[in-house]
């Protein structure tokens, strides 16, 4: 096994599926967390591959962007969908959510402005449309599916990429799992108690995103 | 071979790297191009998967997403990359594009708004920061390329979604070909002169993006 490091910010964000990733698969990672704000990343950021949290290390070879690294590291352990199809299919989810997170980032920032008229506005035109068109597909996904998860008979990346924006949904104020999301809600708590998941879900570190 | 069918918009787009694929393949596909705003894109929408174009038919099975249907097209024709790590960096710096669209958006917004004092603000305060750190990357990439591609030492389908953007971004009046983007402009113009690359320009309808 190659030596693989993680760097990343001291957040789930956009390393905790790699995190469940190594979890899953049983494979040993150095999970480097680093401090934003701090002279170690200002020492750090111009020697990542693209300025940029995260990137993987594999024996030294820096790859970034969160989701390069998560279908690199799910075609190694055999989390990225069983035939080429299998596979579109999972990156499409992904590709959707990359897309859900421009508005959902929007909605964040405007949370964190304080300011509630702009909250309102921000969650009425903005995030709820998109949730609303995310949430939509996803569902459409799962009422098909027969093993519970979004593509084929078992979890992949794509699963595991979900699940954990439901919880920073969920932290936000803007996913109510007792809600109308029954599905969506079943799927997360079918990823958050595959064994592996559960142990590292309750020994990370918390954070809101 | 199997039957393709190419669903997108009469514009490059999302789809133009997809229908340059098949070219460079020497693969027969079937290049639907609906009209935005017609009664054929309002019977078609909802029987898309993600109720969006593109999408790719494969004897009938349904890909949606642009980079999941390139990556499935680059992978079983040859174009993804050589290795496990060249395929991550491919789709390490199509992630990177897919996070300048959004600026990029907000600019062609702003630009159709005809509102003068909009577009210098969009310009100045979102996209040009935006252009530089993503420009960057690249160059710093091709600075390392022994090949003059961006990964590995052939033409992949990261090379032809950047050249396009910069096609878009000379329509848009952002990308200057005799300007400070020397490195920029002589990957596009390496793209551009694949013989198959060449004749699929040539004959394609006109479109800014």
């Amino acid at each position: 096994m190659p030596q693989y490091k993680l760097y990343y910010f001291n957040l789930r964000g956009w390393a905790e599926p790699a995190r469940q990733l190594f979890k899953l698969a049983h494979v040993e990672f150095e999970d480097v967390r680093i401090e934003n704000g701090t002279p170690e990343w200002g020492a750090l950021k111009p020697k990542t591959p693209f300025g940029q949290l995260p990137f993987l290390s594999v024996d030294g070879f820096e790859i970034p962007q969160s989701a390069a690294i998560l279908r690199y590291l799910a075609k190694k352990f055999g989390y990225a969908g069983k035939t080429s199809e299998e596979e579109a299919w999972v990156d499409a989810i992904v590709d959707q959510f990359k897309d859900f997170v421009t508005p959902l980032r929007q909605l964040i920032m405007a949370q964190r402005s304080g300011n509630a008229e702009e909250i309102e506005r921000i969650q009425k035109e903005v995030f709820a449309p998109a949730r609303d068109t995310f949430f939509k597909i996803l569902n459409g996904i799962l009422e098909k599916s027969k093993s519970g998860f979004l593509v084929g008979d078992g979890v992949t990346w794509a699963d595991l990429v979900i699940a954990d924006i439901l919880t920073t949904m969920e932290m936000l104020g803007v996913f109510d799992k007792h809600g109308e999301e029954q599905k969506l809600a079943a799927l997360r708590e079918k990823v958050n108690e595959i064994p592996e998941i559960k142990e590292h879900n309750s020994s990370r570190p918390d954070s809101v995103v």
